[in-house]
Parts: C-alpha cells; sequence; structure tokens
C-alpha cells in the first residue's frame, strides 16, 4: 500500500498534525511526517514533493498556517493528491490559512479540508488509497458504522438522562 | 479505470461544471453528470452515493452554491472522495459556499477546490485515479509541462513586446 | 399540543441547546431532544424529520456547527417549520455555521435565528405553535411583559445607583 | 385560514418582495403587502404589528437592507413569528441585513431566511400555517415533490444532450 | 448647557458605557443613564427619544450589542444627534453590531463610533454641545493638549529606557 | 448660523458627495465643498480643520475611500465634529473605508455613517446644528414628516395597485 | 542604478500590472517584465529570484491573484525586497489574494501594497532605491509635489464651479 | 549605514514592536523607537517624517492598531519607505488595522507586513537596506540560512521521536 506524507510547516503545528497521523495509522496506513516549509525550506520542500510517488508516497497532506502557500508549493511539485489543512495560527484564526490553500489557480488543484481539519485529511488520504484498496474501504466503512453508532448512543444516552 | 461522477444542485450550475467534465474528458476519463440537489432530491442523492463504488465510481465531484450541503451529503453515504466545489452563486459570492462545503465535521471529509474551481476539481479527480496509474500519471505530467511551457512562452511574448 | 423535536448534531452541542430545551418546557410545550448527525447519522435524521409530523411534532429546532447542514437536511424531510441554531464551534467562532444554515436554496426554508441562540429559537417555535393556540399566545404576552419589567427595573435600579 | 403580511421598509424592495407574495399566494394563502419603514414610519410598523394577530395575520414577513432593523422592530412588537428577509441592497450586497436581521437578542427572535430570500420566506410563512392545517401541509408536500420532479427531469434532460 | 443621554440596550453593557458617564461628567457634562431596549422596552425606547430635546437634552448615546437596533430606533424618534456605540458582545466580536449601527438608510443618520468606543463617544458628544460652547470647546482643547503630552511623555520615556 | 465643509479626499468622490452639498444646501446650511486629502495635501488639511472653528464652520464632513484616513487627520486637528462618509471606492466595496474610517484610536472620535452615507452625513450635521437652533430642529422635523409621509403614500399606493 | 523586476502570475494580469512598469519607467528606472507562476514555473521563478541580485536587481514585484503565492515565493528565494500586489482576480475581489500575500510567516516579509495597488507597487520600489539615490529621491519629491499641486487645482476647479 | 526608526500609535504596542527593534539590532542596524500618535501627535510625527531622511534614517516603521493611519500619515510626509506593522488591538483582531494599513490610495505606498508582523518588518527595513550594502546582504542570507537549518533541524528531530 502506499505510504502518506504529513508535512507540517513548522514544527508548532504538531500537536493538531498530529491527530492526521494517529488516524492514518490506525487505518494501518504508513504515515511519514516531517517539517517542511515553503518559505524556510523551499528547495526541500520541493525535493520531496519531486520524488514522492517514486518514494511509494500516495498522498501528501500539508498542514499550514496564515499565508499558508505549503499545499500549493507541493501541489505545484507532484501529480499526486495534496490535502491541504489550514491552521489556526495567527490573528485571524485561520481564514487566512484557508484562502491561501483553497483558492488555487487552475491546474494545480490542492484539496483542502477544514481549518485544524487533521482527522479529516487523514481520513480523505484513506479515502483515496481506498479507492482501489478494497480492505481499506472495508475500514472506512467500519469507522462510519462505529461513528454512527457512537452518535447513535449519544442519542439513547440522552434519552435516559434527567433532561429529557 | 474508474468513473467520476460530476454532480451539481442545479441545472444552473452547467457551464461551470462543464468545464470539469471537459477537462476529465481530455484525460480519457470517463465522466457521468448529473442534477442531484442536497434538498430538493435528497434520496436520489443518497440512493447515488450509496451505490457509487459499486456502479465503477473512482471519485465524487459536487458542484453548489450558497448553503452548499451536496458534497457533504454525498461524503455522508459513500468512502469514496467526494471533491467539492463551491460555486459564486447568490449574494456573497461564493463564501457561503466555500465555508458550507469545506468546513465539515470530524468524520466525514470534503476535499474542497477553490470557488468555482471546476477545472482543478476535474484533475483532482484525474490525480486521485492516478495514485495507482501510471498511464494517467504520465498524462498529468503532461499538461503540467504544457502549462509550464504556455507560462514560459507567455514570459516569452511579453519580452518581445512593446512594453518590455 | 404539538411537540417541539430539539435535535442537536453532536453531544458537545447539549450545554447551549439545554436552554432551547427549559425555555420551551417553561411554556409548557413537550420538547423532545434527539443526537442525529447530518453526516454520522443521516438516515436516522431524515427518517426522524419525515415522520416528525405524524409523530405530533410541530416544529423542528436543528442545532450545528460548522458546516451546520442539520437544518437544511430535516428541512429537506418534511414541510413542518425547521429552525436552525448555527453553533459557535470551531475556528470560525459560528460565521460559518450562520451561512450554512441560512443561506439555503429557493424551495427549502430553514428559519435561522442567531449564532448560539437557543433561547430564541425555543421562543420561536412557541410562536409558530402559539399561532393557533390562544393560552400560549398569552404565556408568550406574559413573558413579553416580564422582559420588559426587567429590563425597566434594570433602568431604575441604575437611576438609584452611585454612578448616575 | 390566517393571513400573512409582507412588509417592506422600502418601495424599492418590491421586485424582491413580489415574488414572496406570489409565492404565498399560489398556496392560496391570502398575503397582504405593505410599505413600513422602521426608521421612516415606525409609530405605524409598530401599530401595524401589535393588532396583527387580532387582524387576522398568522405571520409576519419583513424585507429590509442595510442595518436592516424592520423585521426586529415588528417582532418586538407582536408575539406572531416573524420571518426577516436580508435584501441586498448597498455596498455590502446584503452582508449587513443579513447580521442585523439574524442576530437578535435574547427574548426577541426573529426568523432570517437567506439573503433576497423571498420564496423561502413565503414558504416558510406556509409551513407556520400548515403546521394546524392538514390541506395546506398537502399543498406543501406537493410542491415539494413537484421540485423533486423538476430536478430529476433536469438529470434525466442532462443525461441525453451531447454533454453528457 | 444641554444634557447628554447614555442608554444602553442592557445592564450587562455598563461597564463598557460607564466609561462614556465618566467621560462627560469629566468635562462637567450632565449624563443621564438609562437601560431601555430597542425590543424589550421600545416604547419607553421611543418615548424617551420623541421627549428628549424639550428635556433638556442636547445629544443621545446608545449602545447596544448584536442586531443592534437601538441607536438606530432612537434616532427614528428624534431629531437630536445619535451616537451609536456597537458593543462587542456575543461570537462576532461587535462586527454585527458595527453594521446594525451605522449602514442606516437614508433619512435617519447614526454617528457611529468604533467597536465598544465608549470614551469616544463621550467626547463626541461633547465636540457637538461645543459647537456653540466656547468654555467647552476650550476644555476639548485642553484634554486634547493632555493626551497629546501624553504621547510624548511616553515618547520621552521610551528614549531613556534600556531597549532604546 | 455656523457652516458645514465637505471634504473629500479626490476630486473623484463629487457624484457621491455632491448629494451631502445639495441635502445641506436644502436646508439653507452653508455648504463649502474642498478636495483635500490626507496624504496628498496633509499640510492644507490639517491647516484647514485647525482654523475651521475660527471661520465660522460648525461641523466638518469627510469623504474618502480605501485607507479612508481623511476623516481621522482632520478630527486630530480641531474640536469640532468630524463627520465620515465612507466611500465604496476600490475592491472591498467600501468595507476598508468604513474601518479606517469607525475604528477611530480613544481621543480623537470620528462620526461615521454608512458606506456611501452622504444624504445621511449632511443631515446628522444639520442635527449637530440644530442642537440649540430651534428654526433647523423644525426643518428637521418637517423632513421627517415628508418622509414618513412619502412612506405612507408608498403604502397607499400599494395598496391599490394589481398586486395587493 | 539597480533595476526592478515586475513578476506577474498569469499574463492575465498584464493591464494592471502594466501600470508599476509605466511608473517605473517614468522615474528611469529599467523596468523588466516577466510571466512567471509560483505554481506552473515554480523552478523557473525560483531561479530568477535566487540570480536576481547578481543580476542587477534592486527590487522585486510579484502580481498574482486568488492563493497568491507569488510574492512569497520569489521571497523565499532571495533577500532582496520583493513586493506583493494583490489582484483582484475570481470571487472574491482580491480578499483572498491579499491575505495570501501579506500574512508571511516570521523570517520571509512581503511588503504589501493594496488590492490591484501597481502605482503604488512602482513607487515603493522607486522609494527603496531612492534610499541611497539623491536624484531618484528628487524625482519622488517633484512628483509627490505634483500629486499636491494636482489637488489642490481640482480643489481651485471646485471653488468656481456651480455647485460651490 | 542608514538608521531605521520604529514608531508606535502608542506605548501599548512596545511588546511586539520591541520584537521589531531587537531584530534590527541583530543586524547591527541602528534602530531609534518613538511613540508618535496620527491623531494625538499628529504635528509631531509628520516632523519627523520630513526630516527623517535628512536625519540618517533610511527606513520607517510603523505599527498601530484598529483604524491604523501612522504609517500612510508618516508615508505622506516623506519619500522613505515606510513599512506598517497592523497591530491586532480592538474587537477585531487587527482585520482593521490591516485595511487601514494597506490600502494606501495610489501616490502614497505603504509597504504592510502582516498582522503583528515585527519581526518580518525589521527584516523588510534591513532588506531594504541590505540593497546597495554588501555585507547586510550577507548577514541576510546567514540568517535564512540559519532558519533553514532550524527547520531541517525539526525535521531530524521529528524523524527520531516515537510519533514517527
Amino acid at each position: 500500500m502506499k505510504k502518506v506524507a504529513v508535512i507540517m510547516g513548522s514544527a508548532n503545528d504538531l500537536p493538531t498534525v498530529q491527530k492526521a497521523i494517529d488516524t492514518l495509522r490506525s487505518f494501518g496506513v504508513c504515515a511519514e511526517a516531517h517539517v517542511y516549509s515553503a518559505h524556510r525550506t523551499p528547495v526541500e520542500a520541493r525535493r520531496f514533493a519531486e520524488s514522492a510517488r517514486e518514494a511509494g508516497f500516495g498522498v501528501l497532506i500539508a498542514a499550514a498556517g496564515m499565508a499558508a502557500h505549503l499545499a500549493g508549493a507541493l501541489a505545484a511539485a507532484t501529480t499526486l493528491p495534496v490535502i491541504g489543512i489550514p491552521i489556526s495560527a495567527g490573528a485571524l484564526s485561520g481564514a487566512d490559512a484557508l484562502l491561501s490553500t483553497v483558492q488555487m489557480p487552475s491546474g494545480i488543484p490542492v484539496a483542502a479540508v477544514g481549518i485544524d481539519g487533521a482527522v479529516n485529511a487523514a481520513l480523505l488520504a484513506v479515502q483515496i488509497l481506498a479507492v482501489e484498496d478494497g480492505v481499506l474501504a472495508e475500514k472506512l466503512a467500519a469507522r462510519r458504522k462505529a461513528d454512527t453508532e457512537k452518535t447513535l448512543a449519544a442519542d439513547a444516552a440522552l434519552q435516559e438522562t434527567a433532561q429529557n
């Protein structure tokens, strides 16, 4: 199975990004994390993206805040799908990162998830790998079912409490 | 090769969505377009998404404006990757559609592209299919190269004109 | 008298939603609370809405945050009035939830109240039930009068304090 | 059956508001239109709202742009449900009207629909009247069904055209 | 000298509003504070504004949050200048209150100051009273001079500290 | 009676600003218009404001777009009330001008009206002059009454048309 | 004298960018225009920036719309000052480009000018070159003086027209 | 070497501004800090800017919050480059300061950095001084290299920890 790279623009983003790593691993997907910055290590970031397909990666996840160029910079250097996580750093709570990530020019798509949406970025990566992988698709379906059951259980619990 | 479904919330979205269809077909990807609304035909939309994997689809693209629930509604009914195109309809120029598409709750990811980003949605779908398809990956690389050359040609043209 | 359903997308929303439940009950309106998610339990959410009229409900209240699709999803499955409470969860303080709730496409209205406006959602539900119920209308008028008197008392208190 | 009042802050809003009036009448609901301004005719606006229940109205619809106080001003003078339509007048495209309409303080709810959402305001009013009116509920269900069929027809038409 | 009324929509706004009262009194201006709500006590609010000129007021200051209708409602009932203070209550940090206060329709102006700008509202009121009052104008000039000197002193202090 | 200065940052703003001039003159108020820029003619702008009180002005109106500093710059040089009109020039439709005008630091108030609110700026200036001028106050009351009657006439006209 | 490079992300930006080129040349500054995209020609863009100092450039100007990464990408590859012009392309009128350009992470500054601010970008470049160049500084002062006189002439013209 | 002035609108901004001062000094650049307000000490601010070139300054940095006019006011009084730091004070988290700083009218540019971007403002100033100063350019390159190495070290550290 293809690996997933989880790249963050700064080590400060690790607490959020860790949720993506953990989610990937819970599916048995090999997640390789890196700190590469579109601005402080653009050469290394580019080199990583350029060789990612050959190195066995299937999807790149990129997390960055503010003028979040990381996902776009990686996307420009690979034809693998790149998922962008806008991070809510700075005064604008991630609105800047969201726009910098999602409003890509025609030709170089980035798949944006919600602000700080690390778990969803990981799930989306798994869903991409599962397009051609029935076993992974089953695991995703199982997780969905578990989520559904958790919500139904919360509803059931609510029915039993005093407030209802 | 897996097919791609391109679903729009309203036939009014076709002029934008057509660019996604055309882009997909330019890669030889089978694109099947549908008009399904999260609100006017929720049952049909759901049924389509639920059976999409089995029907041979690999990716769903969903385009909708305003309180754009379509991508999320489809995503809730399949574990295939769902790409959302926020459409710039209505008074808020698509800012509402962008937030309604991208800010999904944990567990059900949508891969958002930019507002009216139909071409990028198609390219992202092709990139997803190309994870396990070397021929498609080559085609993507060729298109990237052509884009690069077009930009370099624009630069060359600029060097020859009077204004430089 | 018709019942009111108060549906939240996540059990995390209960502290806010509880104010709606309490307000409804203070009018003697039967409030039934549920946790149903537009994305994690779409089938159950839909089924609930489809049978709500027959089950004796007169109004549905739906609270959700971020890309808040819940109110719209319920509204698509019933012709009962659906009141949406945008919840201020996540990085954007509920601006995303407000737009996702209120900017509904033509044909499927949602009655949006302000962000975290649980008390107002409940009062609006009571006002809807009171259209044909004179006793309930009296109770609403009494609460309004009490609110007026509380404000006038605050003014009177202000006149007596040192700062005036 | 109760009547519905459709009140606009300025005669300029009539082109948008007319869609609400037409929609109401298409259901056989008696719609009475008025021009009352929260700022230019506050006394008349208030008097209308205060006597609306007694005058046989079941719902008020209020349309206004910019600092749209009309819906809130009417809501403060009646316990009937008041639906607010934010109008996209002025430089901010209705974002100001949306916030001025929906962000009501606790105690006086307004049911906001989307910017320029006149049809949805009317449908919401009909849904409110239909809580206790089975015939009206049937008509709403029929319209929903017609909308669904229109969307399905659009999908069918799409399947037959060249672009698919 | 004319009095200034300082009206707040809720007693919760007093901590902010108190700064306006204190500022007014520091100029020897008679400030009368009230709690009147555009929605909970619209009749009293209106009556106050209608009789304000006759009662010896020269300026009204109105502070309110969220869908802040108070300044506009008072302005509609008097031809005295009405100054609006948008309060930063609720999820949107006063952006809603600012737009609800300042975007008034043609015919009924409100003089908006910045969000939570209670001191500036008071100073503006004094400036209005000082148009025809030379003594008050002198006091304003003196305060301006003191502010200037305070800033210059801060600059001087900065020159002496270690960081320069 | 005191004069009112109407200052615009650029001659391009005249079409909007002319409405303020015309409104002032309709009240018999002497309006003197100027083009002074906070950035291109800061010295002249400042000098004008500094001598405005002595020159017989009672109120300054300042219209500017984008990073609209004009009203604030004038306000810093006079203790006369300064009314700011944010102009909807540029890509952001006046949202930038509104914030640049209204969000003044403590000590130097600007009385902001809505975006492009030239008529309201003039009316506010007249209201300020009318604080101590009973004749002007009467004229304002008459205009208000005329506005009210125009709105009532619009309502009456609506009652007679076919659509009602 | 050092040259100035004017780089646009797409040939579509030329109409706006041309104003920067013309302004630079009006100062006798050598302006070299290029089309380089952060995403379509990242290698060429980077290479240009890396060698810009050695090639005799003193300032780079970068114009791009939407998720405008160009200025930041160039800034990451040179220690020359990089001026970013956010272009108002796409549904969000340049708000996205502004944030993507200005909200750079610590370490890699971009000097942002206003949306579509091509003339100001050029003037800023000239001002940078003029820090050590007295002749250029004189020319800037002369242009400022001309601007001032143009504004004063507009004011004088206004004094003579009928509307004053 | 030319000096850099770091001007803040209020002594409250010192904690943020200190980072700019420290960064400048780490390059051996002479930084002179001042508290000058565009509104409280406009004369002193203007006088400082007017004489800055002659006094040996090469760049001015201006930090201010809310309706941040300081950078623009200084820019209007000098042809030296002026860098604006929008400060995140007040209810709008610096969005107002950003727009007030960056959206300057044609003719008077301000070089805006991100909200609270004091370090970047200092680095930009150094980059401007380094256009003609090879030694400073070397120091900048060294700092960039150190930043790159820090990021690479963070990546290396990540590879060794348990989570990878």
